[in-house]
């Protein structure tokens, strides 16, 4: 608890002052003032987190949290358990979509551990297991306070170490089956949304699926009533180990200065977990793609989120994450190189 | 007309048959089928275009075209015309905003004089100026059939010259002050949307010019009369010298089977050209991004185009197709380097 208190006191406001000469330093580039879009947008913002218009190269990296989920018991998913642990070994190994896509990108992926359920003896995945998957949130909590705690600590503890390495940026990625129906139970609980329009395919379940998915939803926020204005508590009863962990990242990025991806719906729930902690946090945060996962556009939105990129993407992993990696590369480019109206002896059109 | 009529001729449909291998290669790949949306997609379209599954890594350029615009002088502009030349040569330097893109992207710029009103005396700006600049499209036609047929002839030049040192993937720019006129009066003129709602703010035009822009573009419409039917009647009557090059780059680009990516509102006019000439193009475009001229998402849509990246640009350049490169070569990683199930051992998830 001292780890996520700490970590919460050191998160402050991103800096505006610096914002302001960045928004100069951006209507000062040759091209139509506002012209390049949210990618200004995206290098005004980094200004703001880096607290400098002095933009570095970007050090990235990915982290993939894992954790199984006991609600799959309720047959919400297509997938069986044992993939979790399958994947989590594949995306260590590189081979998965988010594994070349980072590599495509210039990122590494760092994959954790936090509640698989299963032995995961591998020494390329961070042994950071809480426990072994959740309790069913269908009957009660997915996991005790102590334990939802525990798993936004790991993340915290994850990413400050990639920082302290040296990354200066971190997109959140997952694995998980069965982590769409938590993700949806938290947005349905922070917002009170019907969980039916927050509740999609995940990894292609059938009609029927969906059907007992949006009853087990609706069942676990009535037997667990989580309460909206406890994020903790919101996490601990119907959330999961790897989305914790997810939002620790987010919490950590913000304490530290660095930037955060967020990635598709499962990502966006961590950030739902995140910002109801400390909304300062929201302005660390780069939301990058709208996933095709049903809840996925309502839940940006929810949070003030303005995704733009738009793949129809639903693997997770921080696959669609990873995909904007150069894009914000771009952005630090267009500040660090573009000529200026005043080089070209110009005034601003 | 011999080489465009030999390009016209040398465009054949993109090779379906590898595309349904290449659709079993990707449902193979170890995710959910369908999980990677339209990065899938792109690595189907990929392989029917190179006629086959051994995708290799991208060589690409951004053909920038520039051309003057007779039109301004009716006042539909906020910027002079003077601005295209010395973007042009901002271009070639590398110090726009398509330039430093490019770079990150790992993409070369080439920038062609397709028809500035000046002397470009830069080498770096490859000079094939038809004439200095369109006529006014509000009173008569913009260009002449032959000028018309020479745009078209100097970006399918350009382009072949370009395959043949290596590049396999194109992307079209444009600098060209004025040249959101020509093409909301391409767009209407092929599809009979009222030039109202195809009408944008440029590069930041007052509501005023606005009102003017869109009473210009009618009047070019009536006075012009430009035949729907036939493609460089609409481009030699309301187009522009370098939207006719954009348009031969795509069509040599068909023709030599290599992917060109559109750009914005400018570029999308241009693939209406390409498109009306030879309907197969279309198969061999990507649209990266919908940009926020006003006209963009008709223009786009009215050609079955579904454009991914959202970001509110509306620089031109082909600053926003740049933008998109790693995400094809992302799409080729995907292919070439993720798992597969086989590999695995487990069953189709």
């Amino acid at each position: 608890m001292n780890l996520l208190q700490n970590t919460l006191n050191d998160i402050k406001e991103i800096n505006r002052d610096v914002m302001k000469e960045a928004q100069v330093v951006v209507d000062g580039l040759l091209k139509p003032v506002g012209s390049l879009g949210t990618l200004e947008d995206i290098a005004i913002q980094l200004s703001g987190i880096y607290g400098t218009n002095s933009l570095k190269p970007l050090k990235k990296a990915v982290v993939v949290c894992a954790g199984d989920h006991g609600i799959i018991e309720e047959g919400v998913t297509s997938a069986p358990q044992i993939v979790t642990t399958l994947m989590t070994n594949f995306i260590a190994e590189g081979k998965s979509g988010v594994g070349v896509i980072s590599k495509t990108m210039g990122a590494d992926v760092i994959v954790v551990d936090v509640g698989v359920n299963a032995d995961i003896d591998n020494p390329k995945v961070l042994d950071k297991k809480i426990k072994r998957g959740t309790d069913n949130l269908a009957k009660g909590p997915a996991m005790s306070r102590e334990e939802a705690i525990a798993s936004l600590e790991v993340g915290i503890e994850v990413a400050t170490n990639l920082i302290e390495q040296g990354y200066n940026i971190l997109a959140t990625g997952e694995m998980g089956i069965g982590n769409t129906t938590p993700s949806s139970a938290i947005i349905a609980a922070f917002t009170g949304i019907n969980p039916k329009d927050l509740t999609g395919v995940g990894a292609n379940l059938s009609e029927e699926g969906m059907i007992k998915k949006v009853k087990v939803i609706k069942s676990g926020l009535e037997v667990n009533k989580p309460d909206k204005n406890d994020a903790i508590d919101v996490l601990s009863k119907v959330g999961g180990l790897e989305i914790g962990a997810m939002a620790g990242v987010m919490l950590a990025g913000a304490a530290k200065k660095v930037p955060v991806l967020v990635d598709g719906f499962i990502s966006t729930a961590a950030a739902a977990i995140a910002i109801h902690l400390e909304p300062k946090v929201f302005d660390y945060l780069i939301c990058s793609h709208i996933s095709a996962e049903k809840g996925a556009e309502i839940a940006a939105s929810s949070l003030g989120f303005k995704p733009y990129l738009n793949m129809g993407l639903r693997l997770g992993e921080g696959s669609g994450a990873a995909l904007t990696f150069t894009i914000i590369d771009s952005a630090i480019a267009m500040v660090n190189e573009m000529g200026t109206y005043a080089q070209a002896g110009i005034s601003v059109v």
